[in-house]
Parts: structure tokens; C-alpha cells; sequence
């Protein structure tokens, strides 16, 4: 049963997470060869990252009451499974401690790993909070949508578990003190909001076919960046509009406010927008004094920039 | 919003568990004068489990469907909260490590802490892993049900968050290493698992005004030390009836589950149980080295034998 949810629900996403530490912690050695050992341990990290990640996706598929996930249906949805999926998603989570204890106890950076690992779901956890709160029905309310809130709700909710905790494991296997790399950790986390605004982009206008599944982030009321950017855009009728329509499940609603989309344009601001953060991101990894940082950070880069899936 | 979840689920318990740290930290310090500032972090530990409590409670609660809490009704069952409750129950979760680096991170205990709420953490989750899955619908199977898988749940579930972490604090906040009072565990185990047989004793035989709630073991199905002792000692026919009318909502079958439990004379058995338990539990206490171990051993007892609520 426990195998059967692991496999279940940890495999099957791209792994980029994972796989990320290892890559991040050979580019920190600036080509030294790795020992066995190191591979072990950097590899063990990558997988802490993605149980971290089958945790919080089992439980905001329950959150969000979605059917499917990586083209299978969700874990609760799968019979005898129901609510069951908290309490496994629960056991995945707790199986991060019991790793990191495991095979990094000996370590100097042991009560950093373990203070990270913690930093970075409660950081999740209170992303999705602002999420969730933004859009409870009877709640919704269009007029306190941002770029400001955007920012806020990606920063917690995505970028600090995606981008940053993968590089902040691979600095602590090097021996690097976190507080001295605020401007990595800031970087980063610039690189999640692109990275987080690429995925609105593509919720909306991304083939369905290559991105693996039909996005609903209009009907959800979803803070995405598509529908801030309109907002900020659009003249009184238009805005209008957005209000009678945002949200809804009728798709004849969401047919009109991908209409005012294209009216406006944002398929345009968006890849403006996608070129200037890059170039705003390459300026400040360049400025970075370490070389062995920056190729990690420039490889983050190259992962995402203009991806369609 | 989230101060609002947190009177809504924090306070209302018997707060036992909570004061207990302070409790027994006084009585393994044998009379000495507190300083503030042991006193605050003793009481810091013991909100922490009374945080790790509630976060058990409201994931339960969504898990067991249940309808009422303490009184209220269950914080998953609030208008607007809903399943957003999932993530409430983690940021509960997640003020642990918070509390515990903030107030902490430069004792020389610190890491055992921390490895200490992650252990049982998991341990909990565990036993609400065996739990649930032996009530399923579809796999309930009465004849899996043993006194051996009553421990099993029994101790994983309950025993070592609600008896075991309390001591566990105050030992490491007294300079103690847990491995080294591994007797102390499992005199506490043995007194958790005394501790859900009165549960289980209580849910059927127990006045509900006195104890807050009407029990629903027997529609439940629930691994109770009523059914499996009326499992070892029923006959045939009866174990028919059992099979028959056990985790059942008709009110007729229950009522014929609780006639058997009355023909068996499971009371008897109980209150048997219930004095060589105690006698049990004061021989292995009082072969304790320590006096002031034996003492906070026996106030843990002293609360709860022969309990009616
Ligand atoms: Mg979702
Ligand atoms: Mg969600
Ligand atoms: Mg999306
Ligand atoms: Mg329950
Ligand atoms: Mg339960
Ligand atoms: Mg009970």
C-alpha cells in the first residue's frame, strides 16, 4: 500500500527539482570529479526536494478538488484512497527528516539542512494560504488583485521550493554559511516569479498537447499574471467585463475574457516581458563575484527561458 | 483569518499534554526554584505539542468525516474554510519548528529536539496510516483484528505524542540523552496504550455528558480493545452476530454489538484489565533508579486512572 503511493506519487514529473541539486553541486566543485559518496548524498537531497513536492501537490490537488495530475487521476480520487490521501500525504513529508537524519547527522550543516527544509514549507504553506484565501467562493474579489499580490502568492508558494531550496541544499554540501548568499537566494527567487508567470502565460495560451493538461486558471479565479496585467490595462467598459466574466465556469465567459486578452494585447506585454527579465536576470547573475555561482544559476536559467512546457 | 483558526483550534482541550513538559520538568528538577526563563521554555514545548495536537485533530477530522469537535463543530465543516483546513492543519505544523529555532537553536539539545517532534510526528501518522486502512470500506475485515494490532495502532497513533513527547521535552531541556531512558519510553507506551483502552472503554460505556461526545466506535469499525476482546472470548453463533453487526449505522445492529459486549461481560474484563494494568505499570515505576523519574511517572498515572472522562 505505502510502496504503491510512492510510486504513485513521486515519479512521473520532470524531475528538474530533484536532478537539480546534483547538477548545482558539481558546478559549485568547478570540475573537480565527485566521490560516489557525494553523488549519494546530493542525489538523497534531490529526492527530499521531490517527496517535498508529492507532498504539497497531494494536498493541493484535495485543496483544489482537481481531478487529474500528470495525466493519471488524482490520489484521492483513486478508490479506496479518498481522504486517506492527507494522512499520505503527511507520511511522504515526514519522510524528509527521517533521510536528511539518516545519511547527514554527522555533518556540520546538518541543523541547516533540517532549518531549510523547514523554512521552505512553512514559506509554501503560507503561499498557498494567500492562494487559497484569494480565492474562496464569496470571497472573490477582483479589486485586490496585483502584481503586488501576484508576487507575493508566487515568491511563497513556488519559488522558494523550486528554485531556491535546490541551489541552498547544494551550498550547504559545499560548506557555505545561507546568510551569505541573500543575493543568490534573491536571484532565485526572481527566477520562480518568471518562471511562475511563464506558467500563467501558458495556462492560457500554451498548447494543451505540450503542456500535458487544459489550464483553468480563468475559471478558478486564479491571481495569474495574465489577468493583473489586464486589469491594469483596460479602460472602465473593459473592466467591466473582466468582473461579469472572471471566474466562472461557463465557457462562454472564458471565451470572453481570452477575447479581451487578445484585445489587449498581453500575448505581446508577455514576451516583452519575457525578454526584459532575462536580460535583467543575466545582468545580475553576471554581476555576481563567483563564477561557480553563476554558471549555476545561468544553467537555471537556460532550463526556462522561452520554455513551452 | 489565521488568528482566527488558531482560537479555533488550539485552545478547548484538556491542555493535559501542554502543561505536562512544565510538570514533569519541575518534578525531574526534585524542588529546585524555576528560573522565568526555564518556566517560559518548558510552557514554549508544551505548545508545541499542544500545536502538533491540533494539527492532528483538524487533518482527523476531515479524514474521519467527523461532524463535531470539542463542542464546535469541526474547523473543516466552517463555512469558507472547507478544505482549505488541509493547509491550516500544516501551517499549524509548521509554527513547531518555527518555535523551536526561535527559542532554542543554541541549546545543546537543540537537534535532539528537533529530531524528537519529527520522530513522533511520524510515528503518529504511522499509526493513522493502520488505522485508517483497517477501516476502509470494502477491506473491513474483523478477522485482522487482534490485541496485537490494537497495540500496534495504539502505540504508533496515540502513546507517543500524547505520553512519550511530554517527558521526552523535559528530559532533553534536563540535560538527559533519550537513549539513555529507553525504560522511561516504554513505561509511558504501556501507560498510552492503559490510556485507549479507557478510551475505547469510555466511547461505549461512558456517559456522554460527561465525556463530551457520543461514541461511535462500533459503526466505525474501529480497532477497539472492546471488539477484540469480545473477539477471544465470543463462540461461534456470537462471533456470527459480531461479523454480522460490527461497523454497521443501523442502531439496531450497534444495539446488538453492545448486547453481546454485555453477555461477554466485557465490563468485567475492562475493570480487570484496568487494575493489573495499574498494578503493572506501579512495579515497573518503582523499579526505577531515579525518584524523581518515579515521580513524574506516577503523576502521569496518577491523572488518569480510573478516568471517567
Ligand atoms: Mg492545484
Ligand atoms: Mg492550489
Ligand atoms: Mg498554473
Ligand atoms: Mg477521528
Ligand atoms: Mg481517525
Ligand atoms: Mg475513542
Amino acid at each position: 500500500m505505502f510502496a504503491y503511493m510512492l510510486d504513485y506519487n513521486v515519479p512521473g514529473g520532470k524531475l528538474n527539482r530533484g536532478l537539480s541539486v546534483l547538477d548545482s553541486y558539481k558546478l559549485l566543485q568547478e570540475g573537480r570529479e565527485l566521490t560516489e559518496n557525494e553523488i549519494f548524498l546530493a542525489s538523497a537531497l534531490g529526492w527530499c526536494i521531490e517527496w517535498l513536492q508529492a507532498y504539497f501537490l497531494v494536498l493541493d490537488d484535495i485543496m483544489d478538488n482537481s481531478h487529474t495530475r500528470r495525466g493519471q487521476p488524482c490520489w484521492f480520487r483513486v478508490p479506496k484512497v479518498g481522504m486517506i490521501a492527507v494522512n499520505d500525504g503527511i507520511i511522504l513529508r515526514n519522510h524528509i527528516p527521517r533521510i536528511l537524519r539518516n545519511h547527514f547527522r554527522e555533518k556540520k550543516y546538518y541543523v541547516d539542512l533540517v532549518d531549510l527544509f523547514n523554512e521552505v514549507e512553512f514559506q509554501t504553506a503560507s503561499g498557498q494560504m494567500i492562494d487559497l484565501i484569494t480565492t474562496i467562493e464569496g470571497e472573490k474579489d477582483l479589486s485586490k488583485y496585483s502584481l503586488n499580490l501576484h508576487r507575493r502568492i508566487v515568491q511563497y508558494k513556488t519559488a522558494y521550493y523550486s528554485f531556491y531550496l535546490s541551489v541552498a541544499c547544494a551550498l550547504l554540501m559545499s560548506g557555505e554559511k545561507l546568510e551569505n548568499h541573500l543575493d543568490v537566494k534573491n536571484i532565485l527567487i526572481d527566477m520562480g516569479i518568471y518562471f511562475q508567470v511563464q506558467d500563467d502565460y501558458l495556462d492560457c495560451f500554451g498548447d494543451p498537447k505540450v503542456i500535458g493538461k487544459i489550464g483553468t486558471d480563468i475559471e478558478d479565479f486564479k491571481c495569474s499574471w495574465l489577468v493583473v496585467k489586464a486589469l491594469e490595462l483596460c479602460n472602465d467598459e473593459q473592466k467591466k467585463l473582466l468582473y461579469e466574466n472572471y471566474g466562472k465556469e461557463d465557457p462562454a465567459c472564458v471565451a470572453k475574457v481570452k477575447e479581451l486578452y487578445n484585445e489587449l494585447n498581453v500575448q505581446g506585454i508577455f514576451e516583452e516581458y519575457e525578454s526584459q527579465s532575462y536580460e535583467k536576470l543575466v545582468n545580475s547573475i553576471e554581476v555576481h563575484p563567483s563564477k561557480a555561482v553563476q554558471a549555476v544559476l545561468k544553467s537555471f536559467l537556460a532550463k526556462i527561458y522561452k520554455r513551452e512546457k
